[in-house]
């Protein structure tokens, strides 16, 4: 049995007295073992089979990234700065529709790369091929929950295929992995899935235990399509469908009135807030201030690549602090310990799995990144969590451990073959063009 | 004669037609002697004293910061997440008081290397003690445009000692540095300084031929005093003033109605957008996309570390062409393009150094920036513009030359000591607060 001990650190907990400390970890059996203040007692020093100086380096835990499509890496910079409508049905849509399983695996392994050292150590991925993405989980070492997301405007007997795909995955998948693999349930979103298609995928939801997840409000139009369509704004549609019977998450959520904000806390819906992509496409602000007061769990997103366009949620954590400052005209809302929760606490929250990550706790899972703080956008030493949140970027982060494994050492990947990644993604983008 | 030949690396010049390519860079003298698209020329070989492999780098003209308190970065993290008025009034101003020249020396010298090592090569600075800045930038290797802001709310010989200070300052120091060092004039805002001071200031600017530079309309609040104090916004204010009739350049200039927009650009005054200042103090938005349509020159600036907390100008260019589309719902405003041109030709411009700095091209200061493409967050190669802008940031930066000069190799400074400046910055912090 390996011990490891991390000697004279700083760490950020997130725990409910939100301490920063000085101090030492010890990580065993996948676990956080044991932590302290201060000088490592003697029986700590002992037990340990490795020892690493904490000194320059602030210990957190790692970061959750609650909505994405990781193989969208591949597309990253490929059509930018155009009216949301244009940008899918004829670039992204066209392109995405010629992607095989192997387009998949490389655009994920592309993903996984640039999460991992970015300082993510969960991420949520709702794509097709997903027993591809659940590879790539697996070779990584990183932890996520997946989703077979369904596109449901199409001939019943596709329809049926699709929904048996997304079943299968999560028989085969659900717990995969050393439990670092939990699957969701995904119809895409309401309008692109019809509502007796919607209930099939709440009625699986129930058989297998599993949560949900959906795209939803994210533009204007998409809300007003939905009160067209249906009589009634998403969030009261969702709920109708009984989809809110589950843990679900819901992504962007940008486009909500106070009756909504209200039904998803009631029912205890969490909503993933992704910021950037939001900003880029033009969809607009999410009312976060508003849903955090509510008591909705809000977590952070990056969204695909190509609408971001990068994962580094550092990024998102800054853009989501600022953000609703400047928009809301108050400089007091999501102080920069709530936007650290965001991307922590609350993303595991939002996944089913607090009391298992998003903490520095001893019994949790040893998920802890490792930031360079002897840097000079750190100094000086005022308020780290400040600092984590307004100054800090993935680069920033040296070390990742996932399960008490070590995927990211110095800033080298110990899992993946980055140069072989990014090659074999060059050439899947290359080929999707040709 | 020492002549370096950057060969094989991909260039974007920022110039009339943004030309992105593979190619050759050669720098003598401290200026850009030759450049060419594919192989190098033969004689271009012969010629060079100095060859650096440019594969898997990406070469850039050097990033203008255009408005900034390079000392305020002692105050990073120190006080954030507050209303305006209590971060300065409680926080800021009294410890500004308490800064003496070696304050500014060690604030301005933290600054310095964050602003190198994140590929910035000329900075705007306002502030006091500004000899100890010019020490700083003539150390360091930067280019800057220097400038004592100076606040008027005080008696009539103190106005007038601070008004010599500036002048004097102006004298001493614009053209040092081998022309790396420019003057500006600033009194500090309308707000904080009465009319008929003012005036004394644009007498200066006229007699020494500098251009000026002032902080305008960053709050409604500062607007509606304006209004309320001399009976015109603050547009009208300072052009009456006659501050137009010198090259001018404006901080912030959140808050303007059409009519100033249209004053704005008939009078070729310059603005300085500071998104992430804003957001963060929850000043508003600039109305950027409507600023660019009439023809203002906006360039970019982080404003202070503490109320943005970080001095990276690539973070600067991505909130820009975010921010902006979020808030008008155009995904089409500022596009990539036209946020890197902020960022380094429109800051040229806005400070009068185009045709010297901020693009690529023969004849030119070599002011210029290697970034590191060869990571995921840069794959595939599909627009490198679109991925400086949305997925690049300023720790991609390997190499910085000013004037020809490297002042970062492999992402180690050459001039400053890096260690001792963040050792030295911690101190003076330690004594501000004790």
């Amino acid at each position: 049995m390996t011990r490891l001990l991390i000697k004279q650190g700083t760490f950020v907990t997130i725990d409910e007295q939100f301490s920063v400390f000085q101090g030492w970890l010890a990580v065993e059996n996948g676990q956080i073992a044991a932590m302290g203040e201060g000088e490592v007692p003697q029986r700590e020093s002992e037990s340990a089979t490795e020892i690493l100086d904490g000194s320059g380096l602030l210990f957190m835990p790692g970061l959750i990234n609650t909505h994405g499509h990781a193989a969208m890496s591949l597309l990253r910079g490929m059509a930018d700065d155009l009216v949301l409508q244009d940008w899918l049905q004829n670039h992204m849509w066209p392109t995405e529709a010629k992607f095989t399983g192997d387009d998949v695996y490389w655009g994920s392994a592309l993903a996984a790369v640039e999460m991992i050292k970015s300082g993510t150590t969960t991420f949520v991925d709702m794509y097709d091929h997903m027993q591809r993405v659940a590879e790539v989980t697996e070779t990584s070492g990183l932890r996520a929950s997946l989703t077979r997301g369904v596109i449901g405007l199409c001939p019943e007997d596709v329809q049926k295929a699709k929904l048996e795909d997304a079943i299968r995955f999560a028989r085969e998948w659900h717990g995969q992995a050393n439990g670092r693999i939990n699957v969701m349930i995904s119809p895409h979103a309401p309008y692109t899935c019809p509502p007796d298609y919607i209930l099939k995928f709440v009625e699986a939801a129930h058989e297998l235990d599993l949560p949900m997840h959906t795209h939803m409000s994210e533009t204007l139009a998409e809300v007003e399509q939905n009160v067209r369509d249906y009589g009634c704004r998403p969030v009261e549609h969702l709920d109708r469908l009984g989809m809110f019977s589950r843990p679900t998450l819901v992504a962007h959520a940008v486009h909500l009135n106070d009756e909504e904000i209200a039904l998803l806390a009631e029912r205890k819906v969490a909503v993933s807030h992704n910021p950037i992509s939001n900003l880029k496409l033009a969809s607009g602000v999410a009312r976060v201030p508003d849903l955090l007061k509510a008591g909705v769990t809000v977590s952070l997103g990056t969204d695909g690549a190509a609408s971001n366009n990068n994962l580094d949620l550092f990024q998102e954590m800054t853009t989501a602090a600022l953000l609703h400052k400047g928009v809301s005209g108050d400089p007091t809302v999501v102080p920069a310990v709530e936007a650290l929760r965001m991307a922590t606490l609350y993303g595991a929250r939002s996944l089913g799995l607090e009391g298992a990550v998003g903490q520095l706790k001893v019994g949790l899972k040893a998920d802890i990144i490792a930031v360079n703080i002897a840097q000079a956008h750190f100094v000086p030493r005022t308020d780290y969590v400040s600092h984590l949140v307004y100054s800090g970027r993935g680069s920033d982060v040296v070390h990742v451990w996932v399960d008490g494994k070590q995927l990211l050492r110095d800033r080298q990947l110990t899992t993946l073959d980055e140069e072989k990644i990014m090659a074999e993604a060059e050439l899947c983008y290359r080929r999707l063009r040709a």
